[in-house]
């Protein structure tokens, strides 16, 4: 399968690159590094990646940023800070991407345990996070010509535990090469709709 | 207890106010009815309503309008007025109405059976339910002085079947006071962070 992945610098996405990369074509997409540079908050920006990229199997996205900040300080700005970037970046990933997917294929988005499992300062990720998976099940019974989309949710990542520790104290943290499983479970799987918890 | 009801005027407000008014002072809003007037897509709008309203014990929202149009068709201004009416209008509220409520007041918002049981051309309101509802429980664990947030999930409203019926066909319809029910359980009650579905 040709795949795309969406933030395959980051941690996340270089796990989610080796699992893949194994048994597939991997285009690397991101923000600064890779085969195609895409800033998500662009929907050019996003259209031009896929023109650029062609036709595809899978579309995966390790990307999407969010402000964290206490509830108090969360301000409209913040928020649609987080709406524009990891939300709508994502739903940029689908409308520009369902026409250039093979009949059959699959988009996989990220989330995260902040949806169910809240954390100070986390309101705009949960927010964003709830949207995207009620997305992904929506979407699921509306995408034409058998194409796929779920979610993979991760726990905090252990390679991410020497910034983001403080936020997550007694969280359990779950290796990235863990994490990227799910990926590889909804891309090489036949489910749709699902929001795959690692965690 | 003084309990401001946005969105009054509507099916699900009425029978809101219908319950808690057997027991409690209500203030009626609306966008053109009622005791005082509110946008929920304006900030300002929203903090004059509260400045003119005063202190209270509970905010119930009854209101907040989404997009209904196949996968395909909702385009990038579709999904931000849904986020900027239904989502943002209801963290607007939380924002603008923690200083103004009293200690251990609450507020209650509405989502609906959309998050986790998607119809064909509901993706926006699907997204908006579950962003509202991951905010719920993250604000939860934020916010200051016992203030509670909860969120109240229903079905397709029987009052509301002669237009939504077409799209919601083998869903069970619940009459609005039922809905209504959920509403004083989580304003009477002592609960936070929860999603009181209704179907």
């Amino acid at each position: 399968m040709k795949i795309l992945i969406i933030g395959a610098g980051g941690t996340l996405g270089q796990a989610v690159a080796e699992e893949l990369g194994a048994r597939h074509d991997i285009v690397r997409a991101g923000r600064s590094h890779g085969d195609v540079r895409v800033d998500l908050r662009d929907a050019g920006s996003v259209e031009t990646m896929f023109r650029e990229v062609g036709d595809l199997h899978a579309v995966v996205c390790a990307a999407g940023k969010v402000p964290f900040a206490p509830l108090a300080e969360l301000d409209e700005a913040k928020y649609l800070a987080g709406v524009q970037d990891k939300l709508m970046g994502q739903i940029r990933l689908v409308q520009a991407g369902t026409p250039r997917l093979r009949d059959g294929g699959s988009f996989t988005l990220i989330t995260g345990i902040l949806t169910e499992q809240p954390i100070v300062a986390g309101a705009c990720a949960s927010l964003v996070n709830g949207a995207v998976e009620a997305f992904v099940r929506a979407a699921a019974i509306e995408l034409p010509r058998g194409i796929r989309i779920n979610a993979v949710s991760p726990n905090v990542l252990t390679e991410s535990m020497g910034s983001y520790g403080p936020f997550f104290r007694g969280f359990e943290p779950v290796p990235a090469a863990r994490a990227a499983l799910a990926f590889a479970r909804s891309v090489e799987g036949r489910q749709t709709g699902q929001v795959y918890k690692v965690w």
